[in-house]
């Protein structure tokens, strides 16, 4: 392969875009890297379950067509990966579920609507927990999906077949989901770049709905740049999406001057779950951080219970989820798994008043964020107690307790490459901010991703 | 009693400022003259459960002294009517319930710290359905509510103490709350104005949670420029609210202009249970505004259920209140009534999955709003299907179907007086508009009601 095409597409988007405005590399080069890749290592991998190389030419010679023309937009010509719970028109929605219960899509999504407006090659759809309801990463419907670096390891989730064709080179970024933590998770896993936004600010209309106050589309990326490209793509009111707000992003400079920041931190890491492991490499990361971080106040959580809000964000899920596939996977006795229909159980187990109780959770979320960025400008927290662990391990029941709080409180919340474990694997940083602060939160992790120079070197699959 | 001050407080918070601007009339003689309708009145219209004379008389001096040097905002010496769903710090929140349930407050509600903050005088607390759950006005804890013009009929809740206060002059307008209807509703049967504000306009902290997405705080008051003032003084952002709006209400001029206007207008108003008496207002009322209303649309309302959206709203209350009361009521045995028993029960018998189809019928109440008010600037409707009816008769149960779907989708509606129904009874015009247009629909309002003319004289006890 040429070594331009490698280079650039081992990199990220925004290389990768500069690639083909100098005219080196065409769109159609950069697609048959991605699809060589896939070739490779999906096999092993697990990362797509719907990869259609036809089309993905087809897309990369229109773009190249294109490309001698006019650009079509800020994506022209770069593969991106779509997980499998967004609609592309004439494909399946499988959701992770057992192919009975699989509709097929007859609109695309939003954000996928988006995506090919901005001339993005929508490369195919990617693995997730059955049903979008887990951290683990797997179905038991669809093949194991393996982490990239050490493929006995789940990539974590619900947005595992994201994260592992981002990070070994079988697209440039990702379309992901998060209700929970469900692109930081395996961002954390894998050493990647994730953006969960502000809630309503990336229309959630084709995607299927978790729980609607929790539901945000996600970005997964190499390289927080590429978040950038793909958050201003992405980000925009849209009618049909009863909960997208009408204030987008502000485009602007930054605000958040590193070194002038007010910075929050959990006052007690250990009592959270956080592993020794991981409180380490945060540490360090924070020590490297140093001066970047300004003044660093021990944040009063007392009122915050991490592990009760996750549960109650867990209910409102399952509950959500139980009403969107009552009718398909209840009534009709389709094989979905022990566990999955456990969840479900549960769910139908629980009163509306149970609900109601939940979603306050969601209530008090929100005014505890408004109270705590009224002390601090970012929280800075490890994004995940633990790293990567065993494909055959339980998911940790704590697994997403530090990264749930953005999602209730309807913050933004970045999550990139902090170190390495001492098991060789990543480790990611999560930065939160209140509401609308999504940009200036990425410009701040591009400084931080900058001083802190952690980003794994991922096996492409093309050194074979 | 002196002329002046009669006249002054028959007519409202607006004309009565002006009096008090004038120095013909203090703050202390519009509070004895409320007081005396009161002592006169109450006893038969059974408006306030709380009304404390020396509290009102302290306060009204308080005004009067404060007015010789400067005044203190809108409403300094003017008495307000609170609906007792609102805290009021050392006064007992009954919310309709029986005595032993009862909380005492250790707040003032953010409205009523409003309220107090531009100089208000606190007439009292005003009754309402037990539990706040219903149109129809009564509790069984209470004196029965009765209808200021027809002492026999219900004034309609659940609202129904404020409407009968400010109808009977006691107090010159008053707070309510308004989660399906609850202040237009009984604007429509006793024929003043309500406005339900935006949802998240006004703050709710303090205010008894009825269901969170619906609920609102509501203006009752004689005149259309009296509830301008009340929303001016109660608007604004309050960071310990969850649903606080940060855009408040602009104060600007009007954009509506009318006889530009584009007016949406039910295809069936028969088939949404509109009685023949109340159309025939209703359509005389649109006879008279005739050129001042546009271009007037029948709107496609197809993919709209009135009744199965109340009903969900309803679920949500039920649900809500539930959660909110499930230690107070259920837990111990309080002797509430066995129709509110009932309606617990009834939610209690929901699932969570039962929950979420309510809530999204919210969502789908959103979308369909923004359509709606793509195509027209405002929706006219009577504000009730029916008027006013007798104390020992049901509720109709269809009675917060036209008012509903503003709550279900955010809007600001407001009620205005339209005419008389055969009987002798008012009824009531509602207009809704977009999110954020409360003002514009106020201006309007303004205007329609000098069209129409037909605000009732109401008897207030000053003639014996």
């Amino acid at each position: 392969m040429n070594q331009d095409v490698v280079d650039a597409t081992s990199s990220g988007v925004c290389q990768t875009l500069a690639a083909l405005a100098s005219g080196n590399i065409g769109p159609v080069d950069v697609a048959e890297a991605c699809l060589q890749r896939a070739h490779r290592l999906n096999p092993r991998l697990g990362a797509f379950v719907d990869l259609r190389q036809a089309l993905v030419r087809e897309q990369a010679q229109a773009s190249a067509h294109r490309r001698r023309e006019h650009i079509l937009g800020r994506l022209d010509g770069i593969p991106i990966a779509i997980k499998d719970c967004f609609d592309i028109a004439g494909w399946p929605t499988r959701v992770g579920l057992p192919r009975a219960a699989v509709e097929m899509a007859t609109h695309d999504a939003a954000a996928v609507t988006r995506l090919r407006a901005a001339g993005a090659v929508l490369m195919g759809k990617t693995a997730l927990d059955e049903g979008q309801l887990g951290a683990h990463g797997q179905s038991p419907h669809y093949p194991p999906v393996r982490h990239p670096l050490r493929p006995t390891h789940t990539p974590g989730g619900s947005s595992s077949g994201a994260a592992v064709a981002v990070a070994s080179g079988m697209a440039l970024a990702a379309l992901g989901a998060d209700g929970l933590g469900s692109v930081r998770i395996p961002a954390s896993y894998c050493g990647l770049v994730a953006l969960k936004p502000t809630h309503g600010e990336i229309s959630c209309v084709g995607m299927t709905p978790g729980a609607r106050r929790l539901d945000c589309v996600g970005i997964l990326a190499r390289e927080v740049r590429d978040a950038v490209v793909m958050l201003q793509v992405l980000a925009g009111y849209d009618a049909e999406d009863a909960f997208s707000r009408k204030r987008r992003v502000a485009f602007a400079l930054p605000d958040l001057e590193p070194g002038r920041l007010r910075v929050g931190l959990l006052p007690d890491l250990a009592a959270l779950g956080v592993d020794d492991a991981m409180q380490q490499v945060f540490a360090r990361a924070l020590d490297t951080l140093g001066d970047l971080l300004g003044r660093c106040h021990r944040v009063d959580c007392a009122d915050w219970d991490f592990a009760r809000a996750r549960r109650a964000g867990l209910l409102l899920l399952e509950a959500e989820m139980l009403h969107t596939f009552a009718a398909d996977l209840l009534d009709v006795a389709h094989p979905v798994s022990p566990r999955f229909r456990h969840m479900l159980d549960y769910a139908r187990g629980k009163s509306a008043a149970d609900y109601v109780a939940a979603d306050r959770m969601l209530d008090a979320a929100r005014l505890k964020a408004r109270r705590l960025f009224a002390q601090v400008d970012v929280l800075i927290t490890p994004t995940t107690p633990s790293g990567a662990y065993p494909l055959q391990q339980a998911e940790p029941a704590n697994a997403a307790d530090l990264t749930s709080f953005a999602s209730l409180s309807g913050c933004p919340a970045v999550s990139i490459p902090m170190g390495m474990l001492p098991d060789g694997l990543p480790a990611g940083l999560q930065i939160v901010g209140p509401p609308g602060s999504d940009l200036r939160l990425l410009e701040l992790a591009e400084v931080f991703a900058a001083a802190l120079d952690t980003t794994p070197v991922f096996p492409m699959g093309n050194d074979s």
